[in-house]
């Protein structure tokens, strides 16, 4: 991450003619070395993008207008460090708007704010509240393959992780009140039964104490076939050597319903980093309910404040004819099979 | 828009060792909430990206060679802002060369260019010279609700507004003659019925007087289905509290003809300006003569140089068989319908 | 390419809190008036990208990490200046991989580095060593019309130019031992017939002395369908008044094998620099041996070390029924016809 000609250099270079604002390039570029094996199935090795963090690249900026206003905007899009590749991103929050990877987009967020004293306005495309939850309490920020269980994209749909069209109060990051509403849209023309599907509303709420967070969220988002619903409550304690995590996830799409949670644990120790993380994840679908277990740990050295050399591995126990895979993209574990994945990677942040 | 270590920085911290040359990041952010609403027929509600100003990254840069002369670059591409996608492209200016839309691309330019005194020499993918007069004389530079209805892409083909391989000679910006030539290639190969499909030739010429800047501009696209011509005739007068545009269009395309015309107002007032215009397009086809008929009004509090807050409002009369709508990539209106567009946004520059 | 907030700055302006990092926007932007005249068959006239050198855009950055260390990462794509579109990427080093053109991508280099003062441990997608000593070597550097005849896509596969999913070791650049190896994965899943399609490795070893630098390579693709090996043999010699350059060329793709050479000269004179080369390619396929046989002139003029116009001619004579072309992209020449290419162009890079 680099800012370009910061406000500070401006003030510090007082009559030098610099705006008091500024564009900055940033990103993560993240590769790890990966091995998933399947007990009873295919395997794979192979070049990973984002073990440690996503590997993406954006540029962002913000202007002051006085008053303890401003306005700023952030374009930021995946990048698979291993083919020079971009990720994709969904117009309507419907499949049928899916852009596919391959080319660069902006699709992890594009996004126009305007930031006032008690917080700010978010408009374009970012996370939903409902997958912050999620992500900010599990150690290993649902990324390679530490990556937490309780996350099932079939069910919570093209909104689960992100949405287009949106609306976004947030309050200033900070301790106290946490809040967070967007509203985002499918677009669809009216008049057809699936006029607002792509359609819903997500909220984060919680309390940022001294050493304390605690938030929950949930959301509602309409299909003509099957609502989805995300509910998760989650907390994280300093507690001085370190940091406990915990989050309890409830998914639903229709009748389908999935329940499941994380505990975690994080201790710094100077360069280093250790990081431990149990989950679970059930899908109730009447018929069986797959379960997935997971273990994972995690080890990284930080050679730098941006860079560091990185190892996780991540343990799957699969029943009730669950097929989970120790990293996202890999194939999938026989039913009831084991899965074990792990890294070995770099993470580098600009 | 940002320099990034501009010369005026390498000349204040002389000794350091920086080249006199600068590559600018720059963009624009522009999300608006819009409504459009279309009687008996479909409506929709929506954030689209670009309603005072299209959303656009990009980066440029020039180098000084001395004696008046320089070169440069410049990169720059469309993008929709509530969904972080990019605009497509087109290789060979024919349906053929269509890139989608999705990826990012340099879509909007893509050029090299030699300065020198007298003008520029411009090389790549640009504005084609017969759409400049159309755009800069509509007071909502043809985007948003407001935007003019002298334009059909139907007609005026893949070189209506922008045009790949191509090469241009243009007079500096700057009051007194105005001259702008465009040669530009579809690059089939040679032998073959349509070898000169999405090749021509576009110019614009024109004078700006101290308060009065007026136009011409004519082009020629070969297509072996039908040749595409573009002539518009345009001018603007400040007329110290304002300014009032006006321009008159017919596009051709083999035997089918279309003519319009728009006339406006912008008038600044310390933060606000004020925005009107009356817009008509008329397509002759020898059955119908289907005709648009458009009233704009638009309004916009700056709240910065940088950041503006925004509205418009889009009235559009079919008759004849139009199904003209109020917004770009808005259903169509039912024929002989009227499509009313409503913009709310805010728009950023970086 | 222009260095934003360089290390060099933050020592100068000691006490402004800036790191001692850089993130560098770079890029070349080379557009040329091409014709490719084909004798008895399609000839074209086009606007090319990259006639000197290819265009291109990027942004790369090192971290300082002491001791002689550093992390760095490296983002670079092709950009086809003519339409402002992309170059593609391939995913897997396999044809399935293939990411289309169109959109922008990272797909020339996506890399993370780790340098140690014996030299770069890089990560992810770039060159393959055994094309640096075809490229490197050639006074066209495999570019425009005068670009060498010593190299066949259809033969050297996907892993022929660049190799995703890769681990290198290279020596630094400089004087004395030139060393660099490199592994690739193709990443398939275990289990099947092709689980090792895509993966392979490279290596190139030489020396470079004061006035002569030699170097060898060779690779070796696993495919199911048939191994790719490419084997190189390269020096150039500096003169003095220029640099004389050779390279000679074996490129097998199971029974299939292709063999050629490319001598050449570069002379530089001021502001000014001609270059000339013979190249021959033929391929052995057990029933004709079709082969191509090309000279290439060239001719730069330097208006500054950034600016350069330039022109260059080739000619290419098959035989036994070759239909080479004198530029990548060209209609195809006759069988056994000739080719005759000329580029007229201006590269500017940034």
């Amino acid at each position: 991450m680099k800012k370009l000609l910061v406000g500070s250099l401006g003030v510090l270079c007082a009559g030098m003619g610099l705006a008091q604002s500024s564009v900055t390039l940033f990103g993560i570029a993240d590769v790890t070395a990966r091995r998933v094996s399947n007990s009873g199935a295919t395997s794979v090795t192979q070049l990973a993008s984002g073990g440690l963090n996503t590997s993406r690249f954006g540029l962002r900026g913000t202007e002051d207008l006085g008053g303890g206003y401003s306005a700023g905007f952030w374009l930021e899009g995946a990048l698979l460090i291993d083919s020079g590749t971009g990720g994709g991103s969904n117009t309507n929050n419907q499949a049928s708007g899916a852009t596919p990877a391959g080319g660069l987009t902006f699709g992890r967020r594009s996004s126009v704010s305007l930031y006032a004293p008690w917080g700010e306005l978010r408009i374009g495309r970012d996370l939903v509240p409902q997958i912050l939850t999620t992500t900010y309490y599990d150690p290993f920020f649902n990324v390679g393959v530490g990556a937490s269980q309780t996350f099932n994209s079939l069910i919570t749909g093209p909104t689960g992780v992100r949405a287009s069209n949106s609306i976004s109060l947030l309050t200033r990051p900070g301790p106290g009140f946490i809040g967070h509403l967007m509203y985002y849209m499918g677009e669809n023309a009216s008049g057809s039964a699936n006029s607002k599907d792509g359609t819903g509303v997500g909220i984060r709420l919680g309390y940022a104490f001294d050493t304390l967070e605690v938030t929950a969220s949930t959301s509602d988002t309409k299909y003509v076939g099957a609502n989805t619903r995300q509910t998760t409550v989650g907390a994280i304690w300093n507690f001085g050597a370190g940091k406990l995590t915990g989050v309890v996830n409830d998914d639903r799409s229709g009748a389908l319903k999935a329940r499941g949670f994380n505990v975690g644990v994080i201790v710094p120790l100077r360069q280093h980093e250790f990081k431990a993380a149990y989950s679970q994840y059930k899908i109730d679908n009447n018929l069986l309910s797959p379960m997935a277990k997971k273990i994972s740990l995690g080890y990284a050295y930080n050679l730098s404040k941006r860079t560091a050399l990185y190892t996780a591995v991540g343990y799957v126990k699969n029943s009730n004819g669950a097929t989970a895979t120790a990293a996202p993209g890999a194939p999938a574990a026989r039913a009831n099979g084991n899965s074990t994945g792990l890294d070995l990677g770099v993470r580098h942040m600009f």
